[in-house]
């Protein structure tokens, strides 16, 4: 047996941004050189950040993240921390003539391995995911090359991300070329409960290689997608070993004890049964393995329940598409109502009550308990507030145009989101909308008007957890970390909580006038929506089948409203819109060189 | 020899409407039976409409989609056109265990060969374009099979759209299998020029294949895609000997005389000279040769000029656009400008004046001319309009909060696009917005201001080419046709056309304040966006170092700001969002068994 100490970088890089990216890797391995790690892995396309989108299939892109792997191992070696290998992911091109379906320029997800200055050698993805947020077949060719480099006497293998969620592929072509550890760079995106799901995958497929399996995840918020890190290390019986907190930053240093290797170095050829073949390269960086020294005790984080993990994950995505766009502060507009109130403590949490700004925006139908119970959220909490009263200002265009029934309450809610749009073009504030899943999913929401905004931070969250999310956070008062602020008292008012839900577009409206009851509809979103079941299906699961017609109806009616924004027809090759698809929080930049 | 008389069902279906498109076959059919026709051919994918972006991957769709094709058939039959084999695209799904990567369901891109009531046999789309607005690795797996048919002595190949774009699959299969006739049905989307392309592509690809082509491209809008038609028929040296009106339905009938087949009916494979192997199957409908009979000259459409073509794509994506979504009448703000001028116009030629609402709105920076030429275009076309001064709303908002430079400018576009969007949900008009392709691409636009709205006519319009349709629609004045209302007089005032272009949203503004001349302007946006150089490549083609760093910056920015529009954080697999793509102009309802 021989001994290792690895290093997880679970890290939260800037998509697009090379030169930030490289600097963060030298910071990190660093830190773990100061740990006495001997080998440190990076996330999935760390370099680049993930995803990138559309930016893969510029040419100029691709030749900077080719370029920034290089100039990456030298950095380190100037850095003195030449000594130990580095494996992190950025993206490569394949030298593949061009054929039927590949993306043009056949770019790579690709991880090199960086040591003494030089990159040693250079993988990429086999499995492509093409399903929910991917679209990979889009962007990559396949990768089909898989390293196994000896390290102080162990033999590891890089396989990335996807390579572990399908079979076949790189983890059975270690199950045949034998190792002591295969390393894989992830950017796997949080959804609720993955945790679980992620503990048992890579727990299967250690026992499938037959060797210990450490996986490093990315961490932070990337547009719509956040990342939870997660990072692990688990034993050849898939046992777990060690365990990164959640939804931060963490460097994972972890001892093992592993067999020592046995091949040959040499490249050669195996069935990696999925009706591919991938060859093996074998090589030595060192052979002995190390002296024994005494292993630190691995940590191993608590797991969080379900409702922290929500919250936690809405945090850092707020936090990250603030701070990855450019802005300083966020603006928002306060009804006194549960949801303006929860999108504003998790702002609070987020970046701190002195950068979040609040308005006030009391109609003519806006009940007192609306404004006091705003009020008393603002004081709670200490952030920026101002009260604009909309009466005199909708009364200024039913004076010009004559407008009734949901035209009238339509124009309301645009009112209030010309105000915020106002002060955010004046101010530079990032306009955050407070709109919940099952409103927006229903068509209970306007167009331009509440649904104006750059980020929307609870628009995945369904009612119900809605409630269930702020009865947790209340019940955090009085603690702080990093992803809570340290609010002495309940942050959110008792009454916003508990009272009814109303928009307060007409008088004495009530959302139950108009929607079921949430406990109802959300089980029905979560089965139609989010599960993607057919009628036939949510009949079968015991919906009742009046309500499914008509959810269904309203679902896909405000679905296409949302996709209203201006298409308008193509005529030229490639327009500015559509045909370019890139991450909207994105630092690359195309300037002169 | 043996002749045959072909028909090619040159139509417009609606995405997801099964119903309404099988109607359309058996309507279609009718006629080509009425012509004489030997055999009908359909558009790709006629029965579900093109494209259906992520409905193929709802089961319930595809099952519709396989059951429709089966009842089309017995619908042929009874209307007693079975005699009359028809060729129909539509979607299946092929019966594979799960792969990595593959779409789930496996659905096909097919067609289908109905005869006597039966699908006597089915093939599926070999090549799928995965590049510009296509993503069909998404969306199908490959199909590997090619149905040639004997039909009145003639055998006749089934190859889909992509299968000619590409080199290798079926085409070259055709050529060593051989057949004397192969159709294609396509979706082929509409861009500028395309029809060149189109018939050299065609014609070559018939020389390769050894016989004639026969080639049926679907017609109308389609969201942002337009379809032009252009279905033609090439002998086999390449020749053209048919060639259909574009931007219109027509069935275009033309007899052939063709060789006569000599294989016998069986299954073979067929090297497919793109690493795949095809098997193709012979059958036999009918083994003779007809009686001689008088051909009909075959038609050839006059082909249109390259601003004749914009000019109707333009206005038959507008058409189907507000059909298609269910809209009667469009609304439009109109300004006295160039831009709104034509999109009034493009949108009279489109429904008809008497649907088209203008609403003028002058602010305190509007000139006088702004508002008599506005008038001038209203009284010339006789469309509805209404003024609505805004001057004292924004003066309502300004005494509320204050707002200065770029963002009391934004005030006034919003207030205008809210007085729109109001009158949209009052009377069910689509808003139309007006902005070109220039001042979108580099940002001069407001967010929720002028943006807002269903349909952008011009957005692929740069300002240049805004011009040149103007002049040129004037100078149909007097004729009239499927495309152009007959207005007797030139439709917009000559002053707009010729005075210079501002915005007005600040005393004495004009566009060259801050942009360059749209001449140089318009060929870089040319060159960066339509055509996606890097900025060396922008440099080297001489365009001003200076100018590009400004624009790509100004590019990108208004890039980033379009795609603003809410995101938030994703929590659970699937939102309501943008994991669900769907076509805008959708009629597929998953709806109460």
């Amino acid at each position: 047996m021989a001994q290792l100490r690895i290093a997880l970088a679970q890290t939260n890089p800037a998509v697009g941004d090379l030169a930030a990216n490289t600097d963060r890797l030298v910071e990190w391995t660093r830190r773990a050189a100061d740990r006495g790690a001997h080998l440190v892995v990076f996330p999935e396309m760390f370099l680049t950040g993930y995803p990138v989108e559309d930016l893969v299939l510029r040419t100029s892109f691709v030749e900077a993240s080719v370029a920034a792997v290089e100039e990456a191992a030298r950095r380190l070696q100037e850095a003195g921390l030449g000594e130990i290998p580095v494996v992190a992911g950025y993206v490569d091109r394949a030298r593949l003539a061009p054929r039927v379906g590949q993306p043009k320029g056949s770019p790579l997800d690709a991880a090199a391995l960086l040591y003494r200055g030089r990159v040693v050698t250079r993988t990429a993805k086999h499995h492509l995911p093409n399903y929910g947020v991917f679209d990979e077949y889009r962007y990559f060719v396949r990768g089909d090359r898989l390293p196994i480099f000896r390290l102080h006497g162990v033999d590891v293998a890089i396989a990335v991300c996807e390579d572990l969620w399908q079979e076949g592929g790189p983890v059975a072509v270690v199950a045949r070329a034998g190792a002591g550890l295969l390393v894989v760079p992830n950017a796997s995106p949080y959804e609720k409960e993955k945790d679980d799901v992620r503990l048992a995958l890579v727990a299967r497929r250690a026992r499938e290689a037959g060797c210990a399996l450490a996986y490093v995840n990315q961490v932070g918020g990337q547009d719509e997608l956040v990342f939870d890190g997660d990072s692990l290390v688990v034993s050849a019986s898939g046992e777990p070993i060690a365990r990164a907190t959640r939804f931060r930053e963490e460097l994972l240093v972890t001892d093992l004890e592993l067999p020592e290797g046995e091949g040959e170095p040499g490249t050669f050829p195996v069935d990696a049964a999925d009706g591919t073949e991938i060859t093996v390269e074998r090589l030595e960086l060192s052979g002995r393995p190390l002296e024994a020294y005494e292993p630190e005790p691995p940590p191993v984080a608590e797991p969080l329940d379900d409702t922290a993990e929500v919250y936690s994950a809405l945090v850092l995505a707020v936090r990250d598409y603030v701070a990855k766009n450019g802005f300083r502060s966020v603006i928002l507009g306060l009804s006194g109502g549960i949801d303006s109130a929860l999108t504003a403590t998790i702002a609070s949490d987020a970046i701190g009550p002195d950068r979040v700004h609040a308005v006030l925006m009391p109609s003519r139908y806006s009940s007192d308990h609306s404004l006091s119970d705003a009020r008393e959220l603002v004081d709670r909490q200490g952030i920026n507030a101002r009260t604009v009263p909309i009466a005199d200002i909708v009364s200024g265009f039913e004076k010009e145009v004559e407008l009734s029934g949901i035209a009238a309450e339509n124009l309301q809610a645009r009112v209030r989101g010309m105000i915020l749009m106002g002060l955010s073009n004046e101010h530079g504030h990032l306009v955050l909308t407070t709109g919940n899943k099952s409103e927006l999913a229903t068509g209970y929401s306007t167009l331009y008007g509440d649904s104006a905004g750059g980020f929307a931070p609870i628009k995945d969250v369904l009612k119900t957890l809605v409630w269930d999310l702020s009865r947790w956070r209340n019940a955090q008062a009085g603690r702080s970390g990093e992803l809570l602020h340290g609010f002495a008292v309940p942050p959110i008012p008792e009454n916003s909580i508990e009272k009814e839900p109303s928009a307060e577009l007409r008088p004495d409206q009530r959302d139950t006038d108009s929607l079921p009851d949430y406990a109802i509809l959300d089980r029905l979103l979560g089965d139609y929506v989010e599960k993607d079941m057919g009628s036939a299906e949510l009949i079968a699961a015991g919906h009742d089948p009046a309500l499914v017609t008509r959810v269904i109806r309203l679902v896909d009616l405000a679905e296409y409203k949302r996709r209203q924004y201006p298409p308008g027809p193509k005529i030229t090759p490639k327009n500015f819109g559509r045909d370019r698809r890139l991450p909207i929080t994105n630092r690359w930049r195309e300037t002169t060189p």
